[in-house]
């Protein structure tokens, strides 16, 4: 494999920190090749501005259509050409980061913000009223697999179906279906840790070995069974999911999983 | 009523910079008090670091007990004490952002992520197994209203119920419960604008006109009837939603809504 590793923790010797290096330890020495996009070491900019679309940039800016005219022509910044690079290098891509406010940190969304630019991530294929883009299923990153591993500082049952947060996959969603699937990457099932703010140090044997052993089945889990957009399951062009494909009582986000 | 508005796009002339100026005028013409935080005119920094949490930091650095720390001793940024300052001034908090990648812009997370610490936003009250806190419902910004208005590329029918993007409640729940509600806010049902994409000059004084409307009935609408935590209709540790209190066929994030 060639795996992609972008961490997002301000702390080195943090629970995130250890499971960076791990990852890159266990997959070097299973002989695959590792690359890390270290979001706070490497000084990431994680707001999107028109510094980032070259010295065409628009007055007033469309981030969208700026993002797009940059990338077709070159000019997007050698950074976000550096990750967009790393990406297409990847046929693994592995996001460690904390849940923080239920989402990723702020350093993590600008490079989702900034990276996944109008014709690399979006705006690709035809968008009209019989077809709206290559995208969920198909697109740019077709062919590359995603791993989340987070952790999360409340108990798992503040997770769970009926719990306070609202369960994990749902809040996962936004990421793994809006970020993720849509450029055409699979999603693996997430690692998830949780009362993170209650571990000890005792505890991380188990939380190693466990990742561990995530890491080196990348290559036979399956994916989750997100919904191709453009095979039949969603009517043409409200892209509502057709009558009766869910299982009963299925709704809201799970709709879009077959199984 | 005396609001806050907090902004987040990079350019003036937008539709986000159009509704926030539009908001600003139209409750300051209603006799409302109204400071606006605009994050990228503010240079807002996105990204937690240990800089953020005075000069003793610890090291390693904890994200959380640090904020927590800083925040008692009076020691965080200057820039994030001004913030907390205005949502403890502040009775009602809008919000106005495009959705970018089904989230908010890195800029705003970094916001919520620096602003939103321990001790003022979590971490408040009795953390134990007979209770988690003061949240959801209770906590430091108890009293006041928050509004969302949003913009969203897409059509309105890809975020419907059976829409592939997942159905808008869901997606902004993890802002709307997850961050507003947390801390104590009341959130009120979200502006959301769609189809911004392909908006044109002539749409614009029909969406004007709906904002205006919105502005003018926040202190008449009713809140989103989330449920609150600590008032029995969660088990306890487990915070799980109590069996039964939920319509039937309800699940996901709309069992946290009682109605």
């Amino acid at each position: 494999m060639k795996t992609l590793i972008v961490y997002a923790h301000p702390e080195p010797k943090s629970l995130n920190g250890s499971l960076k290096d791990l990852a890159v330890s266990v997959l070097e020495s299973a002989g695959h090749d590792v690359r890390v996009s270290d979001l706070y070491a490497m000084n990431w900019k994680a707001v999107v501005d028109a510094a980032d679309f070259g010295p065409h940039a628009s007055s007033p800016l469309n981030v969208a259509l700026n993002s797009g005219w940059a990338f077709d022509a070159g000019e997007l910044t050698l950074d976000v050409r550096a990750e967009q690079e790393k990406l297409l290098w990847a046929d693994t891509i592995v996001f460690q980061f904390p849940l923080w406010w239920y989402a990723m940190p702020a350093i993590l969304k600008g490079w989702v913000d900034r990276v996944f630019t109008y014709h690399f991530a979006y705006g690709v294929g035809e968008h009209s009223d019989v077809k709206y883009g290559e995208r969920f299923g198909e697109g740019t990153l077709a062919g590359r697999k995603a791993l989340l591993s987070v952790t999360a500082g409340g108990p798992e049952s503040h997770y769970a179906a009926r719990g306070i947060n609202g369960p994990i996959d749902d809040l996962l969603f936004p990421i793994q279906h809006g970020i993720l699937y849509y450029p055409g990457i699979e999603v693996l099932p997430p690692f998830v840790l949780y009362g993170t703010d209650r571990m000890t140090e005792d505890d991380y044997a188990d939380v190693a070995k466990a990742w561990e052993q995530r890491l080196l089945t990348i290559e036979s889990t399956e994916p989750i069974p997100y919904r191709r957009q453009n095979f039949g399951d969603y009517e043409i062009p409200s892209l509502h999911l057709k009558e009766g494909l869910e299982p009963a009582g299925r709704s809201g986000f799970g709709l879009h999983v077959d199984g």
